[in-house]
């Protein structure tokens, strides 16, 4: 077998890489649990039928088949055809519908798994990758406090990563839909998805095609960019956005009802963690089903990366004929946060392995001691392997210092035992029982290496 | 969309079962780390020329394509072909030679993925189902010591386990096959898979089968039965072995080599971990990889459930045709653990969410204080979430009853705060800044119902 080589669009990291993406892996699950968002895994595949329904994304959907499936298999059967799921949402929505008798609504879940996609790989772009989402599920009804408390959750998880710092940015559909819908147009969503490429296409690309696809004339296009022009870290947007409705005649109720909606998020946002929720009245998010408040995140010298954390609010995120279940979520994309770090060395990992003490072996006819040795110190929580072989002293203090491993236990001729800190050089007299290393040298730290870092 | 059914072959779990899995992961993944293990991830794909190059599975292999794949695409063309992963060890050696240059031999990986196999499922099979697996891997030479540790590795893991004790069964390639070859057989390979199906086919299925698959005779027959009739809680094996050697004539350097391998591996257990290891000559394991010692776990009383933790010693992982790379390692099947867990109610959670405190909510004017409430506890590691509405306080109480959150949080009309315990409905003065639960009910606890557990 000659030497194997990566797959485009799906990265793999050498061990300190992972365990950057481990060391945020764990810190996204663990603020979501502070929260009390229950985890739940869904499988890796979805019906065909279901992944397909959305219209906008089926070219990049994974369909599975058996190798040696016959006709008359069920992969024969485009009905029973099963692909990987391209997001989490989908299958959370799938699950809710499948599960709603069994679970407790309003239903607050995190899941945090790996998500496929067939498109063409390129810069933070991947086939496989991993997502971690939030989302708060209610039958019937849910309360808009969700909408403004979601976010934050997602601001306490990000605040708590290696990262620069963020920004995450809101708007309301409501406000877009009837500003919109007050300007004159009916397709509302046909406006939405052209203003959805602004960033993409520039004011003039938007202009032709808000001519083209919507039949817009110049004032209601100048009404459309100005409006998405609007951008404020406090709740002046709604003078503003009044303002320009003013100058337009727009006069609509669900108008009204987003600004107060939006202002609600920006207000309690401002009390609870001032400083990184902003209004931004281009954000548009592309998928038809939001209703509500909709999320955008950048991290702050890295906009060139995208939105890192995104969602939004959906009146009907599954229904069963009978109820609908209406919820809000967000989605972080977790690799490709964990990739930019790790490309840019924007991180460093204090070490490649969990190991907090190598334990060396003077002979092989005393490993056995070795390995008790290691038993107690595991015993105590602190991570420790025996030395490979008993070659020179040297040889194995270069084992341990090639991984970062910061401590060498030593079994003394006389029956003592030592423990050396190769970092320093520094040895100590030991106890296998008693013996603690600093909390810091316990587990692996992970450290933002750029200065400006999200205090 | 009407109620979606469960995929057969495809579990999941509802947020409590979700909860006996993450505990299981997280027991596993903590006890690899403290025996000094690396966690990778390897991508969820594997070109399919390399999955199918062990003929045995080819059968079970789910191959993707672009649902929108055109001719002169990738998926057209069979040298390109993807599918999804069967097992860990395959990624791996795939991992490790790619890697090469940048790993430390010998080489540690824990490994806790989902793999897929398209069998028909049945019960404790599955189609996606969860591996946890450790390996070393060295360059060149492995020294003999890691087959002795690495299954004590796993013993810590699944004594750390809320499961029923567990029995590890070892035998050594080394043995049967220079047995074998002792008794005349060329192809010892065929008598070895003839064997490893014994228990499903009984003796009389193994000789008919020996008999025209291995041109075996009456007394080569008895020989290969009687070796794998022997099961030792102790090194006795060995003189059982010789002696049944010596009534069929059979002196084979590699028999020897064999016997004094899994000797030190009996030995080596009984000192570090008595009456978890036993020597069982019948354990042969298909794979055709292995060169020395073989593991086989059961769970004792659930004997019918198969092995749940099984592998080996390979001399060839992986090969670049100038280095090899010679590995010992074991896998946990944890889907079919973990499901036996909660199929049988054999564990309990102790809640369904990681909450540990309601924070009530008095009238939606005062939300904010509550919600400061909620950040004061989560600063301090605690879990808290705040109720979904203002409403009656035995609503708000039965939320979280409902899903087993032990405290609710009350702020009262005169401004102070108690803290309820809604299982023993006892109620105390609290402040948020200063108030601890009781550690046992910080995080959700898992426990085995049954009597009889691992102690």
């Amino acid at each position: 077998m000659a030497r194997p080589r990566p797959l485009s669009g799906f990265p793999e990291w050498l061990p300190e890489g992972r365990i950057v993406e481990q060391h945020v892996l764990d810190i996204l699950r663990r603020t979501f649990e502070l929260h009390g968002f229950a985890g739940i895994e869904t499988r890796a595949v979805e019906p065909l039928s279901e992944l397909v329904r959305k219209g906008e994304i089926d070219k990049e959907v994974y369909v599975l088949r058996r190798l040696q499936a016959e006709p008359g298999d069920d992969e024969a059967d485009p009905a029973k055809q099963l692909g990987l799921h391209f997001d989490l949402t989908v299958p959370f929505a799938r699950y809710t519908l499948e599960n709603s008798g069994h679970l407790d609504f309003p239903f607050k879940r995190y899941q945090i798994q790996k998500v496929w996609r067939g498109e063409r790989p390129q810069d933070g772009r991947f086939r496989e990758f991993y997502q971690a989402d939030i989302d708060v599920v209610a039958e019937g009804e849910l309360p808009f406090h969700y909408e403004v408390e979601l976010p934050l959750v997602m601001a306490d998880a990000l605040a708590a990563l290696p990262i620069p710092s963020f920004t995450i940015r809101v708007n309301n559909r409501k406000i877009v839909e009837g500003f919109y819908r007050g300007l004159g147009f009916d397709d509302t969503a046909a406006v939405l998805r052209v203003i959805d490429k602004l960033e993409k296409i520039g004011p003039d690309g938007v202009r032709t095609q808000l001519e083209q696809q919507a039949g817009a004339n110049e004032s209601q296009v100048a009404a459309c960019l100005a409006l998405a022009s609007i951008r404020t870290a406090d709740t002046s947007f709604v003078a503003q956005v009044r303002a320009l409705a003013g100058e337009h005649g727009v006069t609509d109720a669900m108008l009204e009802e987003g600004l107060a909606e939006l202002e609600r998020v920006l207000a309690t946002a401002a009390e609870l963690n001032p400083g990184v929720v902003v209004a931004d009245l281009s954000i548009a998010r592309g998928l038809d089903y939001y209703t509500g408040t909709v999320y955008e995140t950048v991290l702050n010298g890295h906009e060139s990366l995208g939105s890192i954390c995104s969602g939004g609010r959906y009146d009907q995120l599954a229904t069963d004929g009978k109820k609908t279940y209406p919820g809000v979520g967000l989605s972080i994309g977790v690799s490709r946060l964990v990739s930019r770090l790790i490309s840019q060395g924007l991180v460093e990992a204090s070490r490649k392995v969990p190991t907090v003490v190598l334990v060396a072996v003077s002979a092989e006819e005393s490993r056995l001691e070795s390995t008790r040795v290691a038993a107690q110190l595991r015993a105590r929580g602190i991570a420790a392997e025996v030395s490979p072989s008993a070659a020179k002293f040297g040889k194995q203090i270069r084992h341990a210092d090639r991984r970062g491993i910061p401590f060498v236990w030593i079994m003394q001729e006389d029956g003592t035992h030592a423990v050396k800190d190769i970092r320093s050089g520094e040895q100590e007299a030991a106890s296998p029982a008693a013996w603690e290393p600093p909390v810091a040298d316990l587990k692996p730290s992970v450290t933002l290496k750029e200065t400006g870092a999200n205090e």
